[in-house]
């Protein structure tokens, strides 16, 4: 069942800027991009460059005066998707060179301080259920609620005010995890039953693939319970938040507006 | 002229522990290693895995009771070192997308919140030159003070606090090059002249490369001013020091002690 | 010279909720209240008590609904007013234990951090002229600029960020004189100059007074500049901002505006 | 039944200094001090000045070279110890002038960012019951811990990594009373039981006193469980740590040692 993608947004410039844009459709095995279009406001300078990991791509802009995104995308997943619950997680001295920078802390994502918490509460699950529980955890304690966090809120701040939006549920999810030595990184997506409808973003989580002999995979976990990781469209991946903006704009724009439409058409 | 070096770490572990070793001088093509030895304790499971970057190599043991690393080797250093002040910046449209990373903010390095500082007292420098002020001014404006900084010590608490050790400095130095979008990043390395002898950290900054036409390359700044970038042997490199410790341990160990020794053979 | 001051603010309550205000001018020496009229919309309850080291009242209320305060008062200022640059510091020892307390450090005024900056940057000075150094750096390097700060901001934020409103360079002057040993406290205030007219607030600090021998006083410095000391009328004092806001809601309102016009009659 | 005090502290000046000393106890009607010894050495200066709220007194002192404290007192304690859960919270209009600063935030009581987590989990108590459920809570959920906080850590701080010591347990046990808009201070105090042996800190809280119609007395809590409010003899109070260390250097000092004895007579 292909995803329908539809966003657009649109900012000002006061004089020639660089900026890094990061909306499209990553094109990775496990997503088909059926169809894309993207149009953007002529500029003194566009190239795309890969991005982390090698996971979509980035675009850099040179561009002055008012500016504007709009893309439109149907994407096939074929994500394997595995209940987290029935993985297990892989000693940490199994984990393959690159998962490694994941278990490692990120400017939002304080793993450190949290690590007395996390054994205390979820001590007593093991791998893919230590996950599950601390998306559990997450889903009852924190409330969903635009406005109370912005772009200097931590996973440490949210995990004391208990409350924020998707980039703050995935900040505490993925500080969870790497207390617990499990690899985790961020996921910027789209994804439909976002609400309101948004940019999204989610926590993903390497654990053991019963397919790959000691291996392993990433797994997505959202614990705001708004994606459905079948449905899932990935944008890019980072550390956290601070890799993975759709718009970082090198100097100073003015936000106009954003739309986003994510639906399953059938 | 080679560099000699010699390290020697002891630690304990009271029960089964996972662990994450980073010492060893990175076989990269500015560094020939003419001759090195490790010797590891006896351990259930070690394995090498490539670092950040694929910039030397990371090594995971699992094991058990005292543990002990001794290392040698004699490094040839034939790195390419220009003097900072003389190079350009790249627009950030320019920049390779490997680089792009390392202008985001990470874990101990808050460059989001000192754009207005290094606009005001770095604004009238360009490229190298801003590179080089940036330098000096810390070197001039921060007191090299052991004790004074633990774990959680992150640049802006440096930044207040007028004080620290090479890792503090380097955070600093850090910060404010991505705060005038210009990427850096970490680098744990051995280099003569530290005093006291010890693991050292300098930063490393991304800046246009004469020879590489309309493309960059990194250059070591140290702003401790105690190692000399022709004769840094470097062991990896890292967002900042959460990515490059020389021991990890994912459970707890009792450190015992630990001795650096590097000389300029000649 | 008698000060006018006209203030209205008017919020809205959507269950019976306490509320704290403290928007009048102080009733002490150094201020003769000519003439006030307090307008308050009708509450279950009102009742006045006295605020911080009785300078000044608070007034307890609880309410619901739509809620106003008008206020107007006419004060003529009878300050003593020194240059602070030409007052002695009393020796800490020789502080009286009413002062004692703002030496110490508080919720938004971390002295602590700021003792190496302080002492590199303003250890050639002495007394009332540190004082006097501290103001004229913080007007020189912070950029007053309103939208930049917010309610958790602290003097360590505003260090580092290098910008923000009255109540930041409050409360970064108040730092460094704490850091110095000098007791400061924070004073919210009406004061004509202020641009935009607003609610004002500037720091105090505890200076020796030639006219009490062996005695101190307290002694009004505006980093902001905008502040004439012998035109300001006190509403009350604190350790910070924490202590006299105009409006504390224990609950939820929505605030709805608020003017402020103070002006010389002549 | 009395309680017998023993205290020492030795420290070292290197030049002349000035400190401030807060280690006797506080002669307050709720303590009768039977007999009292203290033994300074000589110093320049020495001084008494009342604590803060006139609870106790503050030595200042001036002096050079080793300084050494030694401290007898035998006390009895005639405080008037309720069962908080039985008490009544004063609702906040209700609060007397002086109990008001207690609500406020303070250096290291961060109440502000608490009140989601204290509503979610407390909301559904009243009054002392609340405060009787934040002790049990913060004893269940945190490890008494030497050596895993220092002087810069937070309630905040202690929030988040869930160990830490009676200073620790005390600044989250007063943010979240304060969250709940139940007024809260810090106390340092000498406790039998103690464990080891040291000066100790708990929490007050300002509840309703059956005894005083309409008015509220301030009652003891200690989250750790080692204090018997009974048997507590105050030394000083303040609105958290900053306030109130037994020893305060205004330069630098060495600290040798202390040793501290409380014990019942019987």
């Amino acid at each position: 069942m292909p995803i329908d993608i539809k966003t657009s947004f649109a900012f000002d410039l006061d004089r020639p800027t660089d900026l890094l844009l990061q909306f499209q459709a990553a094109a990775i095995p496990e997503q088909h991009i059926i169809d894309s279009d993207t149009w953007l406001t002529k500029a003194q300078h566009i190239a795309n460059v890969p991005a982390q990991d090698a996971i979509g791509e980035r675009i850099w802009i040179r561009a002055d005066g008012p500016y504007k995104v709009d893309y439109t995308a149907t994407v096939e997943v074929n994500r394997k998707v595995a209940d987290v619950s029935g993985l297990n997680r892989l000693d940490p001295h199994d984990l393959p060179g690159e998962a490694v920078e994941y278990v490692f802390d990120s400017r939002y994502c304080q793993a450190d301080r949290m690590h007395t918490f996390v054994d205390d509460r979820f001590g007593k699950y093991q791998g893919g259920e230590k996950v599950a529980a601390m998306r559990d955890w997450i889903a009852d304690n924190f409330t969903y609620e635009a406005g109370t966090s912005d772009a200097k809120t931590t996973a440490l701040d949210t995990f004391v005010e208990r409350r924020g939006i998707c980039r703050d549920f995935a900040h505490v999810m993925i500080s969870f995890a790497r207390a617990a030595i499990i690899p985790a990184r961020y996921v910027s997506c789209y994804a439909p039953g976002v609400s309101p409808p948004d940019f999204h973003a989610v926590a993903e989580v390497f654990l053991e693939d019963p397919d790959l002999k000691g291996g392993g995979s990433w797994q997505i976990v959202d614990a705001t319970g708004m994606a459905d990781p079948a449905k899932t469209v990935k944008i890019g991946i980072g550390r956290d938040a601070a890799d993975v903006s759709f718009l970082t704009t090198f100097g100073i724009s003015s936000f106009r507006n954003s739309t986003v439409e994510v639906t399953e058409t059938g």
